[in-house]
């Protein structure tokens, strides 16, 4: 820890109960500090929790505690659901984890300009379940959406599943009202399709990790409900065959799906077993879960004809077309809880993020393959092929002991970032760098864009109280 | 001129011409350094020429030059085309202007990755010639697109005709090399569907006017070229019929259209004249131009009838359909050549270009009407009706002396944007801030938003040498 921080006083604790109200600050009670300090990212023994936890009912309240926390030089880490992946609000310099959940109101749904105002904490599927009758949506769709907070989706630029047709979360946020760093709030963006009016600190913001200030409200831009859409779930015989499938069937259709999901084998089985769920293909070697989405139900089958045979063409053994609700949603679930299914199942793995251009994922895949037989260790593959964005997951060795897993897992990373990087890729597409990829940056990224990013992190966060020790540190 | 800089001496005219060719070097030939100093923001006699303009022909020669910029702290401004409309490329501290446009290379065109790698001086509508034979296009649309570079586009994040369904430059920026304002090289984002490895730089960059970075090299996103599209010209009796109809034909449709352009009747006999063109609608009131694009021409009629239908339920008088490119193109041609007329007949004239919310413009042009009778100063207005960008164009009164004309235009911007800050609006939806609006900005962004704004230039650009004197000083 860096020890020119200051404590959590009880003096402090004080000041903040007197912001938010005693019953919404937690302070010396480790067993209820424990939650604050983990997210979805560390084994369930991990954590580092804060010394004091808050929960803000308003902007003003938020921007209170980072003007006390600046005075006294303590560290603060923004949380939303700590639903996050790569330890983005895991308070490891201590000091306050200020929890948003309670900032969670639909503020406005605003039909004339497609737009709506929320606050960070609202459940982001709750979103479009208010949107439904409006025949309007937001179209942000990561995969924990039952679970995650937006305030956290912007945080972190989420992807997820629709990204390669709807773009990912950045794509939606037109405003931002945020407390700086520095204790100050700033209006970002508004009700606007276009805006050139100065830098654009709102994209900044977006992604940012919560390392440049905390998001108060949200405005997102709305799109008209598709009046259909289809799945389809095309098995193969092995991921490779299912990988290659993914550029040749956009480019020699022309379409662009809303979706292309990659699920290998053990990635399919682990999810249908943590859900007791049993589909006919369970013994397929890989599947790709397609959507299109439309206005137009006669062009949707159209489009979903044509992929097909293109996968057909590409060797798909079987494809399966799901045009009702029940049933898309039924795939798309099991789909979304892979990620939960590995962390029950194979409790020591790291769940990866890489992301490449698409025409390199079957190049991606092999290296994956090579990988995993040079060190021995599974390396299930799933994730938004469509998009290049591949969960592949060491999985501990069942054989070997926790050390040299441990001792063995920041080598093979290495290779793998690098593999990454030769095919053109990042180490994150979507879940960010957090504390668990920070040491891997220089892998990817080049000195200059390594020296701009730590000048406006100390240009904007001189006290390196927001949210430290993510992404980088402002002293190289 | 901030005395602290340096001026470019002999010696470093030498050292220049060392780096890129002495043919490639303009120094102290006042005729040939005149066209420098403007861009199609100043009137033709204005304009503040540079010491030097060298032309270099790779980033090596761009970093070159930086760094003997660095050296002596000489001011740096990069240009394109010159056809900026906010001095965006007016050296105003004088120093080094660095001319891209031998930079005009199409790189790569990835049919795989549906991408494209340009240099920044491309002319912007080369890129779709190049792309059609390959089925592919790219969506950003600015009205100059036939002299514009892409460079200026990504540097201004250009917004253009076709933004509300295609958004604007930034939303297909997937990667960027710049040199920085310290000489350093940086290579940002890739051939990358999701990226979130480190802050959102690349979007940084995007709009920054030239003022953090000199782009290289720009990696476009693609899109199938649609197979079919149409558009409809719609005519009203009056500005106020054809704007409140915009909203309300999207939100009664569920139609997004590609384009929803506005011309009221002085901006389209204008551009008529200019062109010596002749519509049968030369005395309408006003009118909108709709564009529809999609791969099913029949979804297209279908399309253009529903919005037909809207609009003469919001009192269109006449609507004329063009479902070929010829006509297509005419129709366009008029609305792209309306500033450019305006330049013409009007020289005494401040082209604007104010954003509100959709539903806010009805308001918006009662509010331009307002300040036209109060003033006493014409204001035609046409623009981006669907994205709530509007060009109001505040024309010299003709019986006015141009001292009169410029000690009231002040006052007249003022208050034009404080009643759009009033409507949710800012000040620039896609020409960028420059100099010609820095002074206003404090109308519209916040306390906050301007000091972080300045701290991110001041820690990326400490000697204020790229493009100094645009968006905001770094000291306040």
């Amino acid at each position: 820890m860096n020890t020119a921080y200051g404590t959590v006083t009880p003096t402090i604790a004080r000041d903040v109960a007197a912001i938010v109200g005693a019953h919404h600050v937690v302070y010396a009670e480790p067993e209820r500090l424990a939650p604050y300090g983990r997210d979805e990212s560390v084994e369930a023994d991990g954590g580092r929790p804060p010394e004091l936890a808050v929960r803000p009912g308003s902007a003003d309240e938020v921007q209170a505690i980072v003007r006390l926390a600046v005075t006294h030089r303590l560290p603060i880490t923004p949380r939303g659901a700590g639903s996050g992946l790569s330890g983005g609000a895991i308070p490891i310099h201590g000091g306050i984890v200020i929890d948003l959940g309670r900032m969670n109101r639909i503020l406005e749904i605003d039909t004339e300009n497609l737009m709506v105002v929320v606050e960070p904490g609202v459940v982001t599927s709750e979103i479009n379940e208010a949107l439904r009758p409006h025949g309007l949506f937001y179209a942000g769709y990561p995969m924990s959406l039952e679970t995650c907070c937006i305030g956290g989706n912007v945080a972190e630029n989420a992807g997820g599943g629709k990204a390669i047709k709807y773009g990912v979360t950045g794509r939606y946020v037109m405003g931002l009202d945020v407390v700086a760093p520095s204790g100050e709030r700033l209006c970002l963006g508004g009700k606007l399709v276009k805006d050139v009016t100065g830098l654009n600190l709102l994209q900044l913001m977006v992604g940012s990790e919560g390392t440049l200030g905390i998001i108060t409200r949200v405005i997102l831009k709305l799109l008209p409900l598709p009046r259909a859409s289809a799945d389809l779930l095309c098995l193969f015989r092995t991921p490779r065959e299912a990988i290659a499938a993914v550029p040749r069937l956009m480019t020699r259709t022309g379409i662009i799906p809303t979706a292309i999901e990659f699920m290998d084998r053990t990635s399919l089985q682990a999810s249908c077993r943590y859900l007791n769920e049993s589909l006919p293909c369970a013994d397929a070697g890989a599947m790709l879960l397609i959507t299109v989405d439309g206005n137009d139900p006669e062009r949707i089958v159209d489009d979903y004809e044509r992929i097909g045979e293109a996968c057909e063409a590409a060797g798909a053994v079987e494809i399966y077309v799901a045009d009702n609700r029940t049933t898309s949603e039924r795939l798309w679930r099991i789909r979304r809880n892979v990620a939960e299914a590995f962390k029950v199942f194979s409790p020591h793995q790291s769940l990866e993020d890489i992301v490449v251009p698409i025409a390199a994922i079957p190049a991606m895949v092999e290296a994956v393959e090579r990988l995993s037989a040079t060190y021995g260790v599974p390396i299930p593959c799933y994730g938004h092929a469509g998009d290049g964005n591949l969960h592949a997951t060491p999985v501990m060795n069942p054989g070997w002991t926790l050390e040299r897993w441990r001792e063995t897992l920041p080598r093979l990373l290495t290779d793998l970032y690098r593999e990454t990087a030769r095919l053109g890729g990042r180490i994150s597409g979507e879940h960010g760098i957090g504390c668990k990829r920070k040491a891997y940056l220089p892998l990817v990224l080049d000195a200059g864009t390594l020296a701009m990013t730590r000048a406006i992190k100390h240009a904007l966060d001189p006290l390196n109280i927001m949210n430290p020790g993510k992404i980088v540190d402002p002293e190289g």
